[in-house]
């Protein structure tokens, strides 16, 4: 633990004399006493977060008077708020303060109970609609979701794991939890436990806190100490919790980049992209509701996916929603097949045929009583095709999402092929895996077979969904599709030679 | 077809009585009476695109007044405008009821006739001299020049073909039309047909509209239905036609991003980049003339490639130019080698002394009568130093211009090598390509060749012309076009392998 | 030699008659004589870097003014300025004109002596301190680092030479000044040498230059024809030496980027860079000192690695320093294994216990007396974490680097994990390396284990130091390390089975 010095001469004496200094700061009236308390220390100790807060909405107005705004207009989804919120404005101790009898993580700090982890239970008491909504949302289970079901637990080892070449062969070893924790679980959310207490000399002195494994994290789908999963401050960053910057492509990137999940790219080669990246000056990224053509002119993630677009005449082109599949039939990434949404946002009760916990078999056929409908599924095109007809016309959009149709059916039928070739390996000896109810994610060739899938089609279907081709051909696209299933061949081929090699 | 349900309580009453509502919108006198005609419905049916036009310059200035400006300053390149047009603002119907008589997807529409796909013939009225270059652009022929030669039509199937493990084999398929119109051709263009009319249920009712075959589409290759090719809507985004998105690199990102054609992922990584990302703020991108110093500090695609630069004495460094290669000696990309830019942006007429389609022999040997000379090289390099000028010295030009010819010099021998080994391949029957009369792009070593020169050896060339060096190095650079060779070499002796073990 | 005949008619006679003409330029008063009679003739010749240096503070302020300054807010770290600098701007001549004697090419220029190649020793004038510091810095020696390495020499060849396959077997080439040039050395920094002189037909008539061999470049660790090493304007791009510039991550993406030191990238999926992107536009990049809260409220590379950072209270939280690893404890890429930092930045004199000028051994132990001790590791890691604690709390900041720590740990694994397989194939004479005394990045193989630790290696750990954890995982993350582990691993059974099946 180190302790910097700078602060110990300019600021001990008058601590431990038990005086917190409150610096000249342009805060309104509106704060509370306890909020006051916290920035009297903080402003000084994490200076940077104070600042950031007082940029913030939170720091500006206050739940009373944002529950005045009309209902287009509002930001707080709350009929009414209760718990002695409301009057003041949402600073450090209206949000580390509340519900301190469910936070295991709550503890004394200079005479106030504050916890660390503010939950989404916390931010329900004004935001309890999105709070709900988000519960349904894929993302809310993404930490479950991932290492609650055995297949993926297979992949997270292969990924993570410290595995050993000795004696001539390459053994596989389970990954840790700070690695995982690193990789995966970052985006995922850790499982965020209280596991005791420590006390640290700190610039104000000696202080005890909880100690928090698997912290920190931001993590869409953590486990808080509360009992609550989800952290709205993945996308809702602290402590601005700028809505401008949740409506950025930037804040999806994040976790959306990669190329297992390559969204943002596509969208950075899309007309929409470039739009945004050459006209978003003049943009209005603050305004509720969000009017096309006024506020911006070319979609974010945001519009498509999750905020209340409205036009200049004040018509609604799609509700808020921070279920975030509401507008999406079809799950196009992240498993062998795509496939129509799970019905339930925990999908580690899924289970196929075969026994695995995937949502299709391998052969593509969809394990049909998991998953949505084709009502529901019509219903959430309509929804997104409201949006998109705020600029475009009825054949555009449906030659548009002809296209992903077939994308979804093509990319399928090449993970098809893929699987053939893993199915002959696994037949012949030549890797180990499923028929030997071995890992299917440790070998070589069967790796290749991931890429097939969690690379190239997702890749492919998300370049057809968004419009941003180059992510269908040559940059992870169809010409690597093509080209992994020919590799995977050939290493069909040179496995048996080595294998027929053998004495 | 789905029908949004929000307009259908609020319009249809009034619609069905004929009238058509205009809502208060500041829309300038001189609009035309059949533009206010088009706004009265489109301000409420897609008010998105509305306000992108209402944020152009097109609604803000009459080509009559535009004519005025002096030669420099003139956007319009026509010496008159007929056809009724140039009193009025450009608007709805100004270009999409132009030539009406041309255009065989032009249809009734609430009284008037109207096109969708507006065509580079449409923007001539203003804009000849533009359409006329681009005309001369490759780029205008990107369709024909890709689906028109046999080798590259092999190439389109290879990637994007529904090929089939069966039987221990992989049975190559040909492509399919909505998946080449979903990646190719989304940059290419597309073949847009009419294919007949349909009656759909809208909004405003029961409307007939044609049938566009392979639409949407914006490629810059497009063939449209009135007999012209180009989508002048590829780099000049509808409705704004914002000068300032033309002149931003993420336009030209949209199709030079790949790894087949990092034009600007290289350009991201050099000086000029890195300058525009952190200075753009200060700069005027909608100023013509495009003054140096002034309006910008350094260049972007557009600068060296397009458009009319001066500097602040009046000088003219670089004439306006849409045939995009007058300041391009060398075609650096999308071919086995780099070489002379053909003389022709036709380049289906060309064929090499093997009677393949190619501007070289596979050998590297250009095929010199359809290629420019050495005086016309000459001609464009000095052009293109022209801009360098306005910023460099003679030294530094010739220096950094060295390093290209040397990059052209090297990447040429790597694919020769590569060539090598694949006819090595060929002639041992390892695999079957061009001396088998066989389809060279469908086996896994084969795409391994393509890879030397499409990615590695185009991003080398392009790391060179725009100093942009990671994309030359580690980034798709020459790390890997030596480490592909020697795969390639291994993949060799590995199928020599396989195919001695068969029985 | 092209002369734009443009400036022929316009300019040659007054020239020829000994005038040199001073447009109406918006220049301030102290700008001085020699500078003057530059910019007369630039201001024409090279327009844009005339505009770029008005737009400069070198420009705007005399060094006099800038010494007034209070002690954290100047930018001149000299206590006083001699050699007749000081009563005028900073320009052309100021640079260009300075320690004319020390400077081989010096050469006479419309009766001024000047030098092209300004140097730090000329910025030294002003700023000894930073230029004292970048001696200290390891970039000032990349150029020596990696060519006068032996072992990193060879991996310059490997990538860069023109191999040759002939008679059934790749031939080694050793690479060429001017490709080197334009890959490695665009960013460590060419050789650049005076070889002589030479006349060119200018629009200003005759003029005699000095030819410099290895121009243009500016590497961070360029060799000066004045003896020095380092370009400053590597990150104060040449003519505003803005300081904004130098502190927006697009500076250093120029050459950390690419897959072997992917800082950029990582940064771009962080929390950090996201809201550098989303909120900059409200920044202040131009304040000094920098201030946490008020100009910026996520770091950019500059605030962690180099910059003064203070908060609104006025403490200092880092300290500015041009010698980088200032506050880093660990060397995380370009060596096979990560270890703490070189002593010396001249990292040519370390070897270790096998004889290669490595930091470490083959099995990852490191070499301690070339390297930092513990002590120093400690002060290091407590400066950068005084940055993190303006806006992180202790337990945070130690969750955050105990990852750092594990991904060192595993990353170091896994790259022991691939020199064994490597050193299987060494030692079956699959592959000829270190034990055959032969090159150990000439082979297929060895290429694959380079990517383990230079791509994949590095990328993990930039990923942990900065979380952008899609860098650790499947973006050339823990994925890939696995994956090419198991390649390698099949790689070497492919390798026997075609051995074996030689006659």
């Amino acid at each position: 633990m180190l302790i910097p010095v700078r602060w110990m001469t300019s600021m001990l004496l008058p601590l431990m004399a038990g005086i917190c200094l409150l610096p000249a700061m342009a805060v309104a009236a509106e704060v509370s006493s306890e909020t006051q308390g916290c920035l009297g220390c903080h402003s000084m100790v994490t200076p940077g977060i104070v600042a950031d807060w007082k940029a913030s909405r939170h720091s500006r107005i206050t739940p009373a008077e944002g529950l005045k705004k009309d209902a287009k207009e509002r930001r707080i989804s709350a009929a009414e708020i209760g718990g002695g919120l409301g009057e003041t404005t949402v600073g450090c101790a209206e949000c580390h303060m509340l519900n301190a009898d469910r936070h295991p993580d709550s503890f004394d700090h200079n005479g106030y109970t504050i916890h660390t982890v503010v939950s989404p239970a916390d931010c329900a008491s004004c935001h309890p609609v999105e709070v709900d909504e988000f519960d349904e949302n894929l993302m809310s289970q993404a930490h479950a979701n991932l290492m609650d079901n055995p297949v993926y637990q297979m992949l997270v080892d292969s990924a993570n794991g410290m595995h050993e070449f000795s004696e001539g062969a390459i053994h596989f070893k389970a990954s840790d939890e700070i690695t995982n924790a690193d990789s995966c679980l970052s985006c995922h959310g850790t499982d965020v436990q209280v596991t005791g207490t420590e006390t640290r000399v700190t610039s104000m002195g000696e202080m005890t806190f909880p100690v928090l494994a698997n912290w920190p994290n931001a993590g869409v789908g953590r486990l808080n100490p509360d009992g609550t999963v989800g952290a709205c401050s993945s996308c809702h960053m602290r402590h601005q919790f700028s809505i401008e910057v949740a409506r950025k492509p930037y804040t999806c990137a994040q976790c959306h980049k990669g190329p297992d999940v390559p969204a943002y790219k596509v969208y950075s080669v899309s007309v929409h992209g470039n739009l945004f990246k050459s006209l978003e000056k003049n943009w209005d990224f603050e305004a509720v509701p969000w009017t096309v053509g006024k506020d911006f002119t070319a979609p974010t993630c945001a519009t498509c996916h999750a905020s209340l677009v409205v036009d200049e005449n004040g018509q609604v082109l799609a509700e808020r929603s921070h279920r975030m599949n509401d507008r999406l039939p079809w799950r196009i990434f992240g498993l062998p097949y795509a496939h129509p949404h799970p019905i339930d946002a925990d999908t580690t009760k899924i289970v196929n045929q075969a026994g695995l916990h995937l949502p299709t078999e391998l052969s593509g056929e969809p394990v049909g009583k998991f998953l949505i409908g084709k009502q529901e599924m019509a219903e959430r095109q309509e929804r997104m095709e409201a949006v998109c007809a705020g600029c475009h016309s009825a054949q555009w959009i449906e030659g548009h999402f002809a296209r992903l149709d077939r994308s979804i059916e093509t990319t399928n039928h090449m993970t098809l092929q893929a699987t053939g070739v893993l199915s002959q390996a696994w037949q012949e000896g030549l890797a180990r895996g499923i028929p030997q109810q071995a890992n299917p994610f440790d070998e070589a060739i069967e790796l290749k077979w991931v890429e097939q899938w969690l690379f190239y089609g997702n890749s492919i279907r998300f370049a057809s969904a968004m419009a941003g081709a180059d992510y269908g051909v040559f940059a992870n696209g169809r010409w690597y599709q093509n080209k992994n299933l020919q590799e995977m061949f050939d290493t069909l081929k040179f496995l048996r030679a080595s294998q027929s090699d053998k004495p």
